[in-house]
């Protein structure tokens, strides 16, 4: 793959060498363009270097990848590949990172499982540990047939496909993190990748998000996290953030009670563009950013006083997390409604425990009532001075 | 109404009459026919002046109905009046009864409500006392239009309307009852009658059925309950009860689980047979016997000595109740679908504490397992005899 990279960038610099202010010193112009091909190639090299020594110390991983790695040693330049070697790697740095926040004997119970149609997944939780009640990281790479509305579900803005059954591959990471002290924020991510074949056409996309689930409203926490999420957005597209942020907030609604589940982060199920590789580059950075968002926060009120009053709150709105993934969310229902799906998998982000109380409601100006304000109008979180005085 | 009854049951027997062999002792017929369409007349007489009753003795129920009394008064031959007292009787009575068994402080919070577009509720909750954890019992009688999707969403076996809207009238009451021992079932009923108008035809139908969820099997509960339900079944058609069971079985089913939610009981949602008032009194049967097949099973047990391990285990089990509602239960879902829908209603069925542990499987031979070989496979509690040498 590196010399393809190579490629384009050394083209990328030949257009841009055609402007006719640099056409005036080509000589130099090409000079840099070659060294800065090479670079990126060099670059590339590395990376590739680094994954296939992280293929080769399988240890790293959490258990064997579900791909033969025999067969991921031969494909490496495949996105089924890439992807797959991403989402192990986010599953393993993920639970390190949790795990070192618990005490010693607090671990990941790791299961692999495989799919009698085609792959499998590997479902990691850790459940009653000092500091996660309920701890859920999953990754599933999964292929077979599907008919076209199964797949239209994986996607809203939905392709048309011909043929009557598609052959389809979907790798992806996902995890929910419930905390046991109510100051620190449930977390979600999930970052997938997916291909239909229709008629000899693959079509592919990636889809994913995170965010996040404060019980007790920390603005500061807010800020700090979705900082986190845009910075890994900028990288790549400077219109990506405002974009998937509101589509996060829209998509995280409970419609019934007209509330979003938490503060957001970032959310989009169609990334197809511009090329799979800046797709992917790009769904790596989030991915990648999922720890710098949320282990901070872990650290920071992991040992926040708090009594009976603070739990009571946090299973009243571990409830309405149920109520959102299981009335709601696409990805549980879609789960749920295939045929053959390992269900302990898909509802492992239900919470330990969950309350419902018949007419709750937050005493007036206390700590719950500012979270459920938040919660009815979605901030934006890096214009907090603007919103404000928008607002007032 | 006690005329038209009267003349209904002088024109059967004159039917019956012009049988050949009645035909030959004319005269001592239609004196027994007279005879016999005065008795039925008088007992519709003293069951209407029981109503009126009831309607003047107000307080007896848990709040004002919500059709205003006057009209109630005016239409008292109407289904829909017929219905409203119903439901308002048998909410009071079974809060009443509920009531009697808790501590002399626990007692039902009423809120009285009524929607915009036409009619309202009343929702009964009670809330944490030492034998409830959670009680709700609530009544509803509503109006308004409906697209035909929705219409044909409340009945499984549906008509095609031809009207873009339906004027509709729906009145039910519904209640979940979580009680704080294992060792007493959960019990779910819900009664409910149906009017839509179509090109100025109205179609009409009842739908409803009481069904049972144990956290610990007791066998003769089971039958005890079971037989109830029959005895109220069997009097008005002696098919019912079997056909109403198995669709009970089929409909609580928590289908990614392929289990059921609890033992079963009786399901029907499109009762309109074989005439508008032999249906009322078949529903008015089924919803007479909640109380005598679940009160029994709260003085048996409400005093068991259980400890912590039953009590997760129950907490479990509730978590799979959310999963069904939430999931599954087509009121639930129309419910929450419908525009300004009062969810706090709606989700009253949800349990106080619930919990979802990853994996859990029960102890092999223990209580547990007992528990879900019933729920994986249901039985046939009348037979049980039958049942189990079929099985051996």
């Amino acid at each position: 793959m590196s010399y393809k990279v190579a490629i384009r960038s050394f083209k990328t610099l030949s257009y841009l060498g055609s402007y006719k202010k640099i056409r005036d010193r080509p000589i130099r112009y090409y000079c840099a363009a070659v060294l800065g091909a090479g670079y990126v190639a060099y670059k590339e090299f590395q990376r590739n270097k680094a994954e296939m020594k992280e293929l080769i110390y399988l240890k790293n991983y959490m258990a064997e990848p579900i791909t033969p790695v025999h067969q991921l040693q031969k494909n490496q330049d495949d996105m089924k590949t890439q992807m797959e070697l991403l989402i192990m790697r986010i599953q393993a740095e993920f639970c390190r990172a949790l795990e070192k926040e618990e005490d010693e004997e607090a671990k990941f119970k790791v299961d692999r499982w495989t799919r009698k149609e085609g792959g499998g997944g590997i479902t990691c939780v850790l459940q009653d540990g000092r500091v996660f009640e309920k701890a859920g990281v999953n990754i599933s790479v999964v292929s077979g047939k599907l008919p076209p509305p199964a797949v239209q579900q994986m996607k809203s803005r939905g392709k048309n496909f011909e043929s009557k059954e598609l052959p389809f591959f979907a790798a992806g990471v996902s995890a929910v993190i419930h905390p046991r002290n109510p100051m620190v924020p449930t977390i979600h991510f999930n970052y997938r990748y997916f291909e239909v074949k229709d008629k000899n056409e693959v079509h592919w996309w990636f889809g994913g998000g995170t965010d996040l689930t404060p019980y007790y409203l920390n603005e500061e926490d807010a800020v700090h996290f979705h900082l986190t999420l845009k910075h890994a957005c900028d990288t790549h597209d400077p219109s990506y953030y405002d974009r998937f942020k509101k589509w996060c907030d829209d998509y995280f609604t409970i419609t019934h009670r007209n509330e979003r589940r938490g503060v957001g982060g970032i959310f989009f199920d169609d990334v197809d563009s511009p090329d799979q590789q800046s797709a992917f580059s790009f769904v790596t950075s989030c991915a990648e950013a999922v720890i710098p968002s949320y282990i901070p926060l872990v650290k920071k009120h992991k040992d926040d006083a708090y009594g009976y009053h603070e739990r009571q709150w946090q299973l009243l709105r571990r409830g309405r997390y149920v109520e959102f993934n299981l009335i709601y969310d696409r990805g549980t229902k879609f789960g749920l409604h295939t045929p053959e799906a390992r269900y302990e998998s898909i509802l492992m982000s239900l919470p330990l425990n969950a309350k419902w109380e018949y007419m709750h409601e937050p005493q007036p100006n206390s700590a719950e009532e500012k979270l459920m304000k938040v919660l009815k109008e979605p901030r934006d979180w890096l214009n907090l001075e603007k919103a404000k005085s928008t607002a007032a």
